[in-house]
């Protein structure tokens, strides 16, 4: 299972850890009104991804591990509401079409 | 056990971050009908790249972690019947040659 | 979950090994009080760095593993009291609101 | 306990697979007709790549992980006969002393 | 939990393998009387340094692992008598006060 | 535990496997009667490379991982019977005095 968490209103250091694991993708002053963040296997951040990247009103980041290829999570920042809706869809598994069975 | 996940039109974030982690062997307009994912053991990967190169109409590609040689996860493009096709070989072992015994 | 400690006037090789692990950001004879000291997984450290900086009084630093964007264990410095309050925050997850559901 | 597979007719993908990782001792027209794979801990990739030095008729090569040194696999090439016949040696755990008791 | 094992009379190569990995900041000619070894969690080795900092008699070093910054291993060096009631003491958790409740 | 093995007359392949990861330290004609094998955590592996080294007749040397400080195994050189009370010593503790209690 993928670990989710949000962070509402998240403090600039917060902001700052993700920022430097992501490449400086997400400009300094960047603050959104919410974080969500997901962790797990990479197989489930990139279905993560994609049901993040196909969800309205939300900008997905992967924060990096100790290598540049190395994806350890992921950061889905936008308006409170639309960051939930985004992460109950991840943890729904998103239109249920990503199982092979 | 493998994990095993298909992801239907992909978005284009999706498949930039495969194709980052794979040497850019698949090249940026590339923009297949389906992709399945397949992460596991290195002996399980090999043995389901094996099954994916001998299954017609889909292409395969290993997905890297902190270095070249780290393979962590295959990739597998194509239409969505034959990528389907392809992971479910993968989850049945193939034609069940591949155990030793 | 979390592991959490508490060393209450760290020795000092011990604010060595912290400072060594976090970047100087914490001068040479910077000697708190307490320092309370947080291992996870990222998704935990950066909720939990997110409630420390959220928390007056104390100030927090990344303890990092092999490399740079690798961070293995928080530490947060400070009073006593300040610390030991903070690091409840974070056993009992903050204000509650970090949870996706 | 060791994971052993083995791949009949291997694909050029799959052998490409194994060579890219195994230092290029393999030539890249070596097309046996059966590579068996052995993945667990060194120790007993050590024991299992004695055995199949020992036993006729086979090629052995490691298969390496994130770095040089590190070995993450054996693959064993041949004639399908000699690497099933290797194979189950090493799932016997060769001609039963190497254990220590 | 923390490894906890205590060596008498450590022979040269046992120094030597400590030494290697410990920044050398024992000289080649220390030969203690016992060397304790601690290995556990990060979060565990901070504490474990901050009680034998905190005893009399010892020598504490970090012991390290594929980099500078990774902290494996703890020894700690001094006469016998004093290594043992070090260990207990790490193992006891020191005064008591470490838990965070 | 430690995992504990041993291969007796080993090939040529096997001490190249060994000497190519253990720093060249063993020459290229170094032909043992057995090699003793001692995989497990650090701390054990320090004791066991403490207790071999105080074993006559046997040579000692640590098999490295992806870096050269890196220990993940120990290899004991000699004859059969000396490789084998060695190995013994190693599995009993040596003379009981490494726990810390």
């Amino acid at each position: 299972m993928v670990d989710i968490k949000v962070i509402k209103a998240p403090a600039p250091g917060t902001m700052q850890i993700i920022r430097q694991r992501s490449g400086a993708r997400w400009s300094e002053d960047f603050r959104p009104a919410a974080v969500g963040l997901v962790q797990g296997k990479l197989i489930e951040m990139v279905v993560a991804s994609d049901i993040a990247e196909k969800t309205a009103g939300v900008t997905v980041t992967d924060v990096r591990g100790s290598c540049p290829q190395n994806m350890v999570m992921l950061a889905i920042a936008g308006e409170t509401a639309e960051v939930m809706e985004c992460l109950q869809k991840i943890r729904d598994g998103g239109d249920g079409t990503h199982d092979c069975r």
